[in-house]
């Protein structure tokens, strides 16, 4: 590349690049040089734009030198435009030279003539223009060797198999995360994801309820120690919170009436599924009801059906383009069974198992499908799950010791949300810790919580990556997370 | 109290309730007992309702019997409503008893006529009107020995002294957050906070920011490893991330432009003061600009000048009856200092220190008062800080070596937010780290970041406490974080 010796200058030396039509810059710093110069988003690129000499920054998809010309895609995000540099009265055969050089990933500043076409450029999202670049500087330079290629990285698993054509594997992916989140399949699952939040909070505030900030570092694991990550803490040790339950529940004691947080939630799972992941962001929602449980289940079904209503079509269909799946089905109002009509569903289906078994994983995902059948639904909540296995803290079923008033909710034939009414008296709950067997001093500051008057309430605690992952239809919650971490994967 | 042997009832038992008119419930499970009773809230008692039958969940605030009468304070949240209960027609003097015996704090349902009254009652936050109880159920009964009173928590310092009146210190009302949470001045702070945070996020959405997640378990301590906490890993060792930042930059060389996270930041810092916390929550946003680095400085300030605009005017009167303070003052646009004009203030002030120094926090705090006098702000952004005292990634100012691409942002004279255009050059990014002789093996995952082509770009992170806290006019961070920590508080 020509100039390469005079990038990284400073901004004295600034005035001598009006003149020129091409040159790296690799700049320090842009400033004021240019302080009325407008880009232009290449989304907005259309035939209204004919004619117009534009300005753009956008990275440099492909080249393809041709003669006397070179054909660029210039993207951002998911967009991107056809670009031309072509010998003639704008440009010099340098320019066409130094444009065909530029290597894929750098990030460039054209100025152009923005053409209408007659035939529609299938392979770009504006399919009816295309630039006719008249000066070209390279603000940001790629090494010339990638990782791996983006179209890689979007093509579907056993598409162009027989071309010979390359597909990336996910610890590729994962290693090279910062190339692979430009792919538009990973820029449409993270925007959704930004989504799912944004509908989670509003649906939220919009019902009365209120966000809360609650610490990951804690004095004691809350549920007798396992799995969980222990923290150096000056000279003593701490833990890192596997869940926000108890000062939810304090916030509740504390006459907030309905809160929720959304934060990262920490287990020291050994875990090395698709669906396991050691950090991930809790979506925690705790109320105070007025007669019945029901009333706090309700409260969350409604704000998942706002946030299946309320997501992006479009990015859906762009990950569907990748990862084809069967569109997400969910009922108004959301479908709730008992655990014994499960297992009777179960039993029906040829599964052994006990009135107060828990449900294995692979007997959830059959049971998704039975219900799938049954109902037409890919969103259900499972209701009264036997006390035994549940956390001490659940609130018995008053009408069937067995049980409790305890739920689950999954999507797809997988559990995305564990709730429950909690005990709300202290001397319930100290019993209840007693019959688990559980060291009553470490959960004293949690029982006396509830001891200067507390309301009925409960809650649960939805995982943000697997909600992604399910409604999309995709098989991995890694996919679903930006910087996954799992018991081998620390890194980036 | 009567009736206690019969607590913690089961559901069945409940027919025989509908005909009492008090009792203890404290009871397993409200359910279905009274599926059509509707609960008022009390900040919705007006004259309007005069001469209605009501049903009301509220806590017994105090208690007072006279002879035949007992008079309660109903509370919820920050308001409340004097209720009578009176023997008579409706109740009986076992009744007047019962009421009279209901510890503080406890939750009670009371079943009562609406009554207006000549005389406001001052004392109480629903002043026309009050309530005849004609059937009152303790749900849950407060232990009658309380740590700490309400009234005693929420006593401005020094006021009643003489007629010997307790204030609470700071650290019965950490240990007792539950109750302390309860007070008028508490549940104004946090929906306040709870404001702030929805604030930050809805103007940047608004402004084309995406949400992102980042990981708080991470493989290197970024900056060298001092002041970072250590967390066993299986059978590794981890950190906990001091910063989303080489995340947030991560972002933007994977092209989604603008972002923001709200999430858990931690120190490791021996620092007991009134502004350190351990772990805190940051509002982190960063952003690809387009020519200069006041781009990013300009998004930050809108966004702070949106949150200070928007935040509820009577939380903020609620908290200044306990806590008075001056309002809080800002400019639009917010002013914008550089640091040798800063020295040149404080220079006249007759403070020495070097060009190159940094700031001292006294010198902050000098200067914000300096700045006040000579501005009337309380909100003002610091440039073009000295290179040698800003981290290895700040890009140094162009046109002088001396000084960077920096600022610092302070509330009444303290720091909130501390960013900067980062160095996004992998080549310029070794020389820096080299020049601040850092372990390049430890940092080569982020500076490889740069090499795939990199936008130019900056950001910031800011301290959601102390944004509350400097609003507010209070002087401990502690106050504006729900559970704080710090090196000597771990609980609750």
């Amino acid at each position: 590349l020509p100039d390469e010796s005079s990038s990284r200058r400073t901004c004295r030396d600034r005035p001598s690049r009006q003149k020129k039509s091409f040159e790296v810059i690799n700049c320090v710093c842009l400033c004021l040089c240019e302080p009325d110069r407008v880009l232009v988003r290449v989304q907005d690129l259309t035939p209204e734009n004919a004619d117009q000499l534009i300005w753009l920054r956008a990275r440099v998809h492909t080249s393809r030198a041709k003669g006397k010309q070179c054909f660029l895609v210039l993207r951002q995000q998911q967009f991107n435009v056809q670009a031309l540099v072509a010998v003639g009265d704008r440009a010099s055969k340098q320019m066409v030279k130094f444009a065909a050089n530029i290597t894929k990933e750098s990030i460039v500043d054209v100025e152009a003539l923005v053409r209408k076409v007659e035939q529609k450029i299938e392979s770009c999202s504006q399919q009816d223009v295309e630039l006719h670049i008249e000066r070209i500087f390279v603000i940001s330079q790629a090494e010339p060797r990638l990782p791996l290629q983006l179209e890689d990285a979007v093509r579907p698993d056993g598409e162009g198999e027989e071309e010979g054509r390359a597909t990336v594997n996910q610890d590729t992916k994962l290693d090279n995360r910062v190339i692979d989140l430009r792919t538009t399949t990973s820029q449409a699952i993270f925007r959704l994801q930004s989504g799912v939040c944004q509908l989670f909070r509003e649906t939220l505030t919009k019902k009365g309820f209120v966000e809360i900030q609650t610490p990951k570092i804690i004095s004691a694991a809350s549920e007798g120690g396992a799995n969980v990550f222990t923290v150096s803490y000056f000279k003593t040790s701490a833990y890192l919170a596997q869940s926000p339950q108890l000062y939810k529940q304090m916030c509740i004691c504390a006459d907030f009436d309905k809160v929720f947080c959304v934060g990262p939630v920490f287990r020291a799972e050994d875990s090395n599924t698709h669906r396991h992941l050691t950090e991930f962001v809790g979506l925690d929602i705790e109320m105070a009801f007025s007669y019945h449980y029901h009333e706090v289940i309700d409260s969350i079904t409604d704000t998942m059906v706002q946030i299946f209503k309320g997501l992006f079509q479009t990015e859906i269909q762009t990950v569907n383009k990748q990862y084809p799946s069967e569109p997400f089905k969910f009922l108004e109002p959301t479908l709730r069974l008992e655990y014994t009509e499960a297992l009777a569903m179960l039993h029906e289906a040829g599964v052994e198992m006990g009135d107060e078994d828990d449900l294995s994983t692979p007997n959830e995902k059959l049971l998704g499908r039975l219900v799938k059948e049954k109902y037409d639904t890919d969103f259900y909540v499972l209701d009264k799950y036997p006390l035994a296995v549940r956390p001490f803290y659940t609130m018995p079923d008053p009408n069937n010791p067995k049980y409790s008033n305890s739920y689950d909710m999954f999507m797809r034939g997988e559990e995305i949300l564990s709730g429950a009414q909690r005990v709300h008296d202290a001397q319930m709950l100290t019993d209840r810790a007693i019959h688990h067997q559980i060291d009553l001093e470490k959960i004293k500051a949690y029982i006396d919580s509830f001891r200067y008057g507390a309301p009925p309430h409960g809650g649960g605690g939805i995982g943000l990556e697997r909600v992604c992952m399910l409604y999309l239809g995709l098989h991995n919650v890694r996919q679903t997370s930006m910087f996954p971490r799992d018991p081998k994967r620390l890194t980036p």
